[in-house]
């Protein structure tokens, strides 16, 4: 189970080295090919997304190979042959990636990555990046939309139990950061990326000491900064009291930051207990609640006037309750010709939404530049210059009877190069550079995106060359499909 | 954010050690304490739970230790002192486990695993544990349930791009294995586990070549057994014909072994493409379906008549789309008193369901010796001996007056000795023998149990000890809250 030289080559889909042998095989594989990440529809019935996993895939990429045990393994258990296995031997990524950074904002139908690389590397690496994709822009996302009914108030991210194994804990909580959250239970999640590292005792530190009192008297005499769990017995009349007895016992030796509220109705509890830390004098001390939450029990528990002022969230972020699964996809968008020149390719499906955008494009986030705020995202084709214009012309990419112009507008690229040709040319930011990140791009967004029940639908249109083509090449396949047909079952 | 010596050591909440230290402080961690790990309610509302994820926690527990750049992390960030950290420095887990081996058919409110160790250990190791038992018996109990519905048909676990970041696909895809799952498509995980791994070619070949009859003929010029994909441009007008062209003129020089539907209508296009494959005197080509499938849409298709005999299982599986999260808790049932002796704890709460059940148990599986069917499992305190009984009263834990007798039965005890003082005592079987035991215990249970939709309850019962001994210590703890409150305000 466990090997030296274990790498991340072998986690890919089976069919993936597949197709790179069949490339290979043919003489493809060396071809360019341009393939482009994205996702078709908001998660949680959100109005926007917040990108993250760029971190990891940087990582990933550089750390991209095959070692000796999983060509051994390929050779002996799935019985690739060896002139093939020598190629993949070889193999490292040498292509180049544009991508959005993280903590961007983004939507449906839009690309976040862009692979550009010949055929078999862009293949061979496509399910590492929507396994990374996927989770990490899910859980920022999720994050953002809770700091949406939270506002300033400090969100804690407690879901390492309930996540899905290890890397989704640590990773999860990165993301949460990056969408706005304040801190992590997650001690390892904390060394590895700097998050802020927050917690106090469970209930077992009373069940163990057998007595509330004396179990936060102890926990008191080490720990100066004390937040006490008052649930274990009983809320109002057990733990609320013990928690003010020891704080006035101790007084200024220790530092009495509040209560921890972790079952029982949390509106009516919270509001008795700031009456008693209130009557006792404590009116600085905090009410930190739990127990799991997420943006619509936090918006009822808002509504009917609970006094919490810390929250933390567990499972219902970190496994993104409601809805667990971002769809994002990896298309091709191009490939080399016979004469080396790059051709537009189209995946048709009986789905409308399935249909894919062809060509190599770029996405422009429009922004007004008399109110500062986003007209829209432009999708073009890679020769078109949207900055230059002085009038754009945007529809609606389903319903494109609707339609606006713009003017006094910015166009702003929203990829960077991350490696060209192979070489990182991106510097990985601090993390705390990603979360304002987030914050500030939030801040070109009229309010009525940003709401988490039934927010409006956001502007992500395509250009006028880009609906053109891709009508050009529907039309090519379906004439062709067509064509066979007939021929194959002698209609003229 | 990566160390030369990365542990799992800080994989924990911060209040686990901020527990260890108040312990340590107070001299209490070497008292012995002894937790549970169970979860209260089903998920999916299943019948029954199939457990995981033994296999990575004696991983996790043998590797158990805090590595050097831990204790700096510790130190220099989180401002822990010196004395405390020396401790750390030396902690192992030189505990007993005692726990259920993997396939184990599970319930609600029953001991899946019992830790008894020093107060330090066992507390450290809590979040963890429930980290991977969570997502792993998940996803094991999930895959049973797809089983439940497809029978012997082949299931494939094709989610790596939708799993919550890398540990979740090849963890999770394990799961899947032993709840009943054939095959993964995730590569690496083949090489952990020794799971066979599945696979073919995706859309992006059909594109790569612009021609789907050249696409399927130079895939299969590489691969001897082909199952193409047959939905890229026009299912029944262009991919069926274009895999039933290629199969006819390769002949027998290829395994011709199927198709794959992967959008569309998987009723309607399955039965057609059916008729298609027998007319062109392709009777044993297998139809591979796979489009966010569950235990439902796969009811409601073979409802139709749907003609699938293999079945591809995606994001529904790995993320648990419907539940995904278990929500397992780790409780201290029992903590050594100032005289040595074992006194049992309990957790009080306004909820019924979260009041713990105290005292060291052990849980047996009550299996009829005249049916060979199971009547209930049984929660008993350590010192009884069920399987010494001839009569059996078992009575429903929260509607206590329904009660039943048993007699001619076995008594199993359902827990392993794992670790013992520290010592891996428990041979990990291979992945299929897990698999095997956990399709021979499900034997076991009456097909109302296994229902996916409206399953029947399973018992599961305290024995009268266990259930007096809980009356009284929710009696005890009540008294003294009380006292303490009466005291508090002056009344008598």
């Amino acid at each position: 189970m466990t090997y030296e030289d274990d790498s991340l080559g072998l986690h890919t889909d089976l069919y993936q080295i597949n197709m790179a042998e069949t490339y290979w095989e043919d003489g493809m594989h060396n071809k360019r090919a341009v393939f482009e990440l994205y996702f078709r529809s908001l998660p949680f019935k959100s109005g926007y997304g917040v990108f993250a996993g760029l971190e990891k895939i940087v990582n990933y990429i550089q750390d991209f190979h095959f070692s000796e045990s999983d060509l051994q393994f390929l050779k002996k258990e799935l019985g690739y042959r060896d002139d093939f296995l020598d190629y993949l031997k070889t193999i490292r990524f040498n292509g180049t990636i544009r991508c959005m950074v993280e903590g961007e904002i983004v939507f449906g139908n839009e690309p976040i990555l862009r692979v550009e690389a010949n055929l078999a590397e862009a293949q061979l690496i496509e399910t590492a990046l929507l396994n990374i994709v996927n989770y990490q822009t899910l859980i920022a996302t999720k994050a953002s939309r809770i700091k949406q009914v939270i506002g300033d108030a400090p969100a804690m991210e407690f879901g390492t139990r309930r996540a899905h194994e290890f890397d989704a804990a640590v990773w999860g909580t990165r993301a949460a950061f990056i969408g706005g959250f304040s801190a992590t239970s997650n001690v390892r999640a904390g060394k590895m990326f700097g998050i802020p590292v927050s917690g106090t005792h469970a209930h077992s530190m009373i069940q163990a000491y057998r007595d509330e009192y004396t179990a936060f008297h102890k926990y008191a005499k080490r720990h100066k900064n004390c937040v006490f769990l008052v649930d274990t017995y009983n809320t109002l009349k057990s733990g609320v009291p013990n928690a003010i007895k020891v704080a006035k016992e101790l007084g200024d030796s220790i530092n009495f930051l509040g209560i921890r509220l972790d079952s029982g109705d949390m509106a009516y509890l919270s509001k008795q207990a700031r009456k008693m830390l209130d009557a006792a004098g404590f009116t600085d001390a905090k009410i930190y609640a739990s127990n799991d939450l997420d943006e619509s029990t936090i918006l009822s528990l808002q509504a009917q006037g609970a006094k919490i002022d810390v929250w933390g969230i567990g499972t219902k972020l970190i496994t993104a309750y409601d809805q667990p699964a971002l769809g994002a996809v990896y298309k091709i968008v191009a490939i080399e010709d016979e004469n080396g020149d790059m051709v537009d390719t189209i995946k048709i499906s009986a789905n409308p939404e399935k249909v894919t955008t062809p060509g190599i494009k770029n996405v422009y986030r429009i922004v007004n530049t008399i109110n500062h705020r986003a007209e829209g995202d432009y999708i073009a084709l890679e020769d078109e210059k949207p900055e230059e214009e002085s009038r754009l012309k945007m529809f609606h990419p389903v319903h494109t009877y609707i339609s606006k112009f713009v003017t006094n507008f910015e166009a702003k690229d929203l990829h960077q190069d991350i490696f060209v040709d192979g070489k990182l040319v991106y510097t990985l930011p601090a993390i705390q550079q990603a979360q304002s990140y987030a914050k500030e791009s939030l801040e070109l967004f009229w309010d009525e995106f940003k709401r988490t029940m039934n927010p409006e639908e956001y502007a992500v249109d395509l250009s006028q060359e880009c609906w053109d083509n891709k009508m050009k090449k529907i039309q090519e396949v379906k004439g062709k499909v067509k064509r066979d047909w007939n021929e194959a079952t002698g209609q003229s």
